[in-house]
């Protein structure tokens, strides 16, 4: 069996059942991948189309000028067995299957997936779906998503998994909201060859990707998938976010790609001993994913926080122990650092509370003052700063940071950006992580991800 | 003793303490309260000022011509109990007193506390705070906040509690971000008097006021408490987050407000048997008040959900347990009704994955006719409708609500805008909220919120 990489870096693209039809998925998938700028070549397949999107389009696969590389078949299900036997006469490695209707609607879809998963296997041909949405890769140029996509932004964290959100709408998002960068996506449906498996493998070893985020409903061979898994945790980071936890979702699982989802207790206990790093849902994905991408990892679960609101400081206080992390108490020295911008009357400890002292010192000096003082102490092995995007404590948060990390490249930081202005949030926000310090809207969600990190990493 | 009253709808309001230096507190109270339109007298005081954005400042308080019905005293925590002395020589009721280092800072400060409250106690002054950020009343147009505010939109939602945030970047987080709209806001501080029991007294009988959102860091008087929250939840929804509930966590109190936190068992079962509702965060807040403000209450726990797509079903069936929410199996007569708008060959459930409906039927058809069909269910007590927003699920969103209204106005709705284009989002999340239909960003979101509606329902 062959590897992976034509997934995303295939020389050469048929995509089967091309249409000339704007918003139908055989005109979307071949749009996406000039969208994408894919500098290989691509053939569109559809008896009688003439051409699709000025693109000459082929009769049959065999009439394609070389093998390609990957086959995109976006056929109605009762085609895809005569599909795949051109594939395999034609010696297509890889295909990719979007179309729905298999082992996620029942017994008669079921067989005939099995059907098209032994023509596969007899042909030597690696098979993703069916019920794939589609793969994205950045530097192969790259989407076969059947789900209009603009051109996503390139970085290092790559997604799979069994939903067609990483290719459609989580992609929209994570280049309209987000300033992180995405390596590799794949979709892997009914994962009726092509598993998480597979692709845990397959990343381990990509240069490209750093941090990898999974979505599953439920694995088959959990020896495998235990012993993969624990491999590449050990070299990346490894987001899990697995569903099936109650017997209503594993109900709503069902239906949707048949998987079985197996046990709530052993899935956990196996993410834990392979080392990888639990999310309960996307935004945790992302907020974790951000972190990893940009910060060192911690050398040790005491974490500093520097606050302009009492509360900040109670709502992380409360939270620390939950997620693996302590408070420490500050060195004497760091304390008297701490008071040079802070009023004398006010307790100058950790959390830092510096409301008293943005207003006798503004918010530069107080904010710089604090933080470095903080981060300075051998105890502090991260360090959380919590603002409040009000007029009040307008400042060159940027600034701020960029002497944190001079000060201490391999201590993590972390900014709240909890509650205020919806645009300067959005400012700062874009302001902070374009130079890869990560935002958070709450001191829970900032202090989650440190101890995500902290765990990964002990 | 007097009523709270005055500190929402005084007819006039003296500022001790009032600056002419644009920044400072005693500046940013006056603003405020010009920028909020306060239609009652105003009068600033501060020997020398002369005066203070175009108004006549008075020397002292006895210079003013009237007992000012509501006092802010801007001073410095040395000043403020000649400053009672002074109210009480007025024959003042109300005073706030923004002023830090009380108990928040120790004993020093706790002493100090005390001679001022009992000094208003024989005054029979209601004093509120001290470190009290402001209070706000959208309809008395009065915000007397010592951080600056824009005028925020008036609505039904009424928050408290030992924190500035609410009068300060909470406040500028719900004009800019959200749309739903604020009656009143008191940030109590150290509460040297006006406590949480107090405040829920007087917005048990505020018509104005139809959802509470109370932060507490622990409160005197259990007994009373338990009593007055059992009442007011009775008339009207009371969202109580409570933090300190570690140890590391009510540590951080000592030193925020100086309150005594209490055991989190016995406060997590005070706040249950009073059918208040607890939540986690401020956005878990917001997510409840949302809903509470806009929608009817369910009448049972069975939910409808229709998702775009297949993990936006498993998400929400996953979690809905957890929030004590059942997900009925539809009747066969609306399985044959949902079955206009799907392929055959899909399955028809609850919940309903429609993205083979949109498919071959468009959004508008799948969205309308599957949501209709499942909220005419007699099985069905609320619907959540998960959107991702991406061009191919591109409509109407808020006429298929208001269809949907008109057929069942006694059931809760919710819609999910998962993932897709953060602009397009924002636009669907307007034009939803803006008619009184709650959106959430993720399905969790969504059935937390549902979930708590039916627990306070029942």
């Amino acid at each position: 069996m062959k590897g992976l990489d034509e997934f995303f870096h295939p020389g050469s693209v048929a995509v089967v059942g091309a249409s000339r039809t704007p918003g139908k998925a055989g005109n979307t998938v071949v749009s996406n991948i000039l969208e994408f700028g894919f500098e290989g070549r691509l053939y569109p397949v559809n008896p009688g189309a003439g051409d699709v999107l000025g693109l000459r389009c082929y009769e049959k696969l065999s009439d394609v000028p070389e093998t390609p590389d990957l086959v995109v078949g976006v056929l109605p299900r009762e085609k895809t067995p005569d599909l795949v036997l051109q594939c395999s006469r034609a010696g297509v490695r890889h295909l990719i299957l979007p179309t729905a209707g298999f082992s996620d609607v029942g017994e008669e879809g079921r067989l005939i997936q099995e059907e098209i998963l032994s023509l596969a296997r007899e042909a030597g041909i690696r098979l993703m779906g069916p019920n794939s949405i589609g793969t994205v890769c950045t530097s192969g140029n790259l989407a076969t998503s059947i789900v209009t996509l603009d051109r996503i932004r390139e970085g290092g964290i790559s997604l799979f998994g069994q939903t067609g959100m990483f290719s459609s709408g989580i992609a929209r998002w994570i280049d309209t909201s987000e300033h992180f960068g995405i390596s590799k996506i794949a979709c892997l449906g009914n994962k009726a060859d092509v598993d998480e498996s597979d692709l845990l493998e397959y990343l381990s070893g990509d240069v490209e990707t750093r941090v990898i985020g999974v979505y599953t409903e439920g694995v088959r061979g959990g020896a495998r998938f235990a012993r993969v898994l624990k491999d590449v945790a050990s070299r990346k980071p490894v987001l899990v976010l697995k569903s099936g936890r109650t017997e209503t979702g594993r109900r709503a699982i069902a239906s949707h790609t048949g998987a079985l989802s197996g046990s709530e207790g052993i899935f956990a206990g196996l993410i834990e001993q392979a080392g990888a790093v639990r999310v309960g849902d996307f935004e945790e994905m992302f907020d974790c994913a951000r972190a990893f991408e940009w910060q060192p990892l911690p050398r040790g679960n005491r974490v500093g926080v520097v606050s302009i609101t009492g509360v900040g400081c109670v709502l992380a206080a409360d939270c620390a122990g939950e997620f693996g992390l302590e408070m420490p108490i500050p060195a004497s020295a760091t304390v008297a650092r701490m008071r040079e911008s802070m009023p004398r009357w006010v307790p100058a400890a950790n959390p830092a509370d510096i409301w008293a002292a943005i207003e006798a010192f503004g918010p530069e000096s107080a904010y710089t003052t604090v933080s470095r003082a903080l981060l300075d102490d051998d105890a502090v092995d991260s360090l959380v700063v919590i603002f409040t995007v009000i007029p009040e404590a307008e400042m060159d948060v940027k600034r701020l940071f960029e002497r944190l990390k001079e000060d201490h490249p391999e201590k993590p930081l972390a900014a709240v950006l909890m509650a205020g202005d919806a645009g300067m949030r959005s400012q700062w926000k874009r302001s902070l992580e374009t130079s890869g310090f990560p935002t958070y809207t709450s001191p829970e969600r900032a202090l989650r991800a440190i101890g995500a990190m902290w765990r990964y990493a002990s």
